[in-house]
């Protein structure tokens, strides 16, 4: 019988994470304090993050070990299997080979307890005693909210409140593992407060979210509680890193080599989790064609152009070097929450000018044909955004088809869509749409940042 | 670094079921005809199963070869791990040992899919096109719709009209799989339209939806149709012990034997998975204890006396020789819907009388109560039937503490809760409540059955 899940033994769990700013071809740019325009130093961002998370998110060291403490939860589902995807390969009836990763087996059902998990611990060896966090769909709350039971924290999760009322299996996984989840825009910050008071029917954003989520987190007098971000950052990036440093060592095993590498990009986190590792590679001389894909509502890679602009939509954040459709874009409602971002990774954003990572685009009918068909075929339902990874797959095992070849195609697969089902039936029905691409809006949006390097007067922020 | 997870290469996989039939020390009575109350023959049976299913059913050799054809299948997600619960020992600062068998990391998120999947497969090369069954809370609907879907078969699910309504997630699952689901009772049969036109606001019941499904089988005239039912029958349970079969190995790796088998039971499928391999062993002389946990509001097997009794409430289905409330019993409205049956399987019931396996009842406070404690401590967020065997193994677990035991405890992780979070906002919210013994409905539907070996006088079935 041929072998479909290769699967590591628990010893084999990666011992330390892939720190990809030692092997980046161009350095990052700095990330700029959101009041001064000026480079931000540990000491500006000491309120918001522990000095581990701090050291770690600048750190130039190659590999950086992952403490017992931590290795010891992630056994709780890692190392995850690396699937071979026959059923699928039968369905396109491709040469290629086709290998994914499945990430859902965590108890929160998605790859971001890999940087909770870590986030958890070095708030705890900090001496912090509450995390703070922002989420829209609820994917990254509920994996922190996870992570902050199994380590003793308090967790408060602010949640876009149109999320909160509609999704709201997400916000019972929080409430099931202990967190505290409000809808945002809430009353118990003033940044929630000004918000209703302009509008009492707002349904909030990410960017409010984020604001609330600070502001907790800075004006707690006791100096016990820090903030968490789910993606995006550096540090996030690294603790992903074991997703793909397995699939090293998983694709020797199965004696193959990938000649396609695949993720979805929202934030980035999951792709380069995924993608670092082979980064690393291909700078080293490897020929792989590495792919983020992102959703054709939200282009923030293949439409926005590489700028400094805020993490967030109410300028509180740093001022990060991406890729970026601006920070008051607004995209259309699709289903994949998790790829609604304006911006985009640095070191994503960075390796893309750079060459290294092709961004490419899918509209929403044809992920979730894909993740119908992948169901049907591999069995597991996806989650939205894991789907613009398989659609991405499916493109390049049908062009390896016609083409005659025997490409290796590894994705990510990212997460279930157990809690997103609503999606499906709404595709299913027919009440799904693409969105056009919304050219006016990205005008209008980019209207608010300036290309690097000339970094744009900055108003003063609460951060 | 201690491990956490006893993972099976997939090499060994079982290759064969264990049937215990071949070793119970009292064979098992006959099923009776609902209309004749004679012993039904494989003729009788030929409209509603496919004809290796019906052989399987009275088989009496001890192993049964799986087919390469489904163990390609069940390798999507088997072997499970076997978890050793660090987290809970911890929590319960408990001396004994407890693991937990993991079979909530199928694609349809429970041990179904385990008897689904070889369900489809000999009807399918039986040259069966399409299978009917009923669904309560969706569990068993979505695992033959994903079976269906990996075989090419059409799936026909009647699901319970108010779980149709009130869990859509299931419904979503199964239609994602490409199943068409309907509420029942429906106007695609006799036996829901006679229903309807009684009680056009009918919420359903398993024992209206299960008339549906063999109505829509039997009905059939191109003979392309066959019925499925997901627990309670022989073969059924025969299929669902690679969950123990593998288990044995996995202590063996682990380097422990359990001295209790703990596993939640409605219609037992679960149950006898996991112990009729242990119950092999004790039968051979091992002492062990091994635990059906049902709930205190269906308590079949601790209240139920050993009779003849009707498989549904309208008295379609064959007599079976079991422990039972009477078909006509309805359970309190409880959230673990896979526990409301009023039978249990006939060879859970005859091990019960043989004093092989014991049976207790939980109370649904105490088990949602486990299920959090177990969330908080594990990480993953169990199916509400399943956090009665945690109930049970924390209470275990408590006793050898209070009593400096050593034990090795050993229950059946039998699903996630992922598609049941709103069973914990009601327990979270305070506002789910346990349920008197229902001594006066037990009393009534008992009136309708009478115990062995005087086997009632039978109403002329449709079956």
């Amino acid at each position: 019988m041929k072998t479909r899940k290769i699967l590591l033994p628990e010893k084999e769990l990666p011992r330390k994470w892939y720190n990809v700013q030692a092997d980046l071809p161009t350095p990052l740019e700095p990330v700029l304090h959101p009041g001064t325009g000026q480079p931000v130093g540990p000491d500006d961002l000491a309120p918001l993050f522990p000095m581990p998370l701090i050291a770690q998110e600048v750190s130039q060291e190659r590999f950086i070990d992952i403490p017992d403490e931590i290795l010891e939860k992630y056994l709780i589902w890692r190392p995850t299997p690396l699937y071979r995807a026959y059923g699928l390969e039968k369905a396109l009836d491709t040469p290629a080979k086709i290998y994914f990763k499945n990430e859902g087996v965590s108890p929160a059902g998605s790859h971001k307890p890999n940087t909770a998990i870590a986030q958890a611990y070095y708030n705890k060896i900090s001496g912090i005693k509450r995390i703070t966090t922002e989420t829209g769909a609820g994917q990254w709350g509920s994996a922190l909210a996870f992570s902050c039971a199994l380590f003793g924290l308090e967790c408060k999760v602010y949640m876009v409140k149109i999320s909160y009322n509609q999704k709201p299996y997400r916000r019972m996984m929080m409430e099931t593992w202990g967190a505290n989840c409000v809808a945002s825009p809430s009353t118990e910050t003033n940044a929630g407060k000004k918000i209703l008071s302009q509008n009492p029917d707002s349904p909030g954003s990410l960017g409010i979210a984020i604001s609330e989520a600070i502001e907790a987190a800075v004006s707690d007098k006791t100096g016990q509680t820090r903030y968490s971000l789910g993606s995006v950052l550096n540090h996030v990036l690294m603790h992903q890193t074991v997703i793909g440093l397995e699939c090293q060592k998983q694709m020797k095993i199965a004696g193959d080599y990938p000649d396609i590498v695949i993720g979805c990009a929202g934030g980035g986190s999951n792709f380069a989790g995924l993608a670092l590792p082979f980064v690393r590679d291909k700078i080293n001389g490897k020929k792989i064609d590495i792919i983020a894909v992102e959703p054709a509502s939200c282009p923030t890679m293949t439409k926005g152009p590489f700028a400094y602009d805020f993490g967030d939509s109410v300028q509180m954040a740093p001022l990060a070097p991406m890729h970026t459709l601006g920070h008051t874009f607004v995209p259309a409602p699709i289903h994949a929450g998790g790829l609604r971002y304006h911006g985009m990774a640095p070191i994503v954003s960075q390796l893309i000018l750079d060459g290294i990572v092709r961004p490419i685009s899918i509209q929403q009918l044809e992920t979730f044909k894909a993740g119908i068909t992948f169901a049907r075929a591999e069995g597991f339902i996806s989650a939205p955004e894991t789907n613009h990874a398989i659609a991405a797959a499916i493109r390049e095992a049908v062009k390896a088809k016609e083409e005659g070849k025997k490409k290796v195609i590894l994705f990510n697969w990212s997460g279930h869509g157990l809690v997103d089902m609503a999606a499906y039936e709404a595709y299913l029905s027919g009440k799904l749409k693409d969105h056009a691409l919304p050219e006016a809006e990205i005008q209008r949006a980019l209207k608010d940042i300036e290309p690097l390097p000339k970094p744009r007067q900055y108003r003063a922020g609460a951060f």
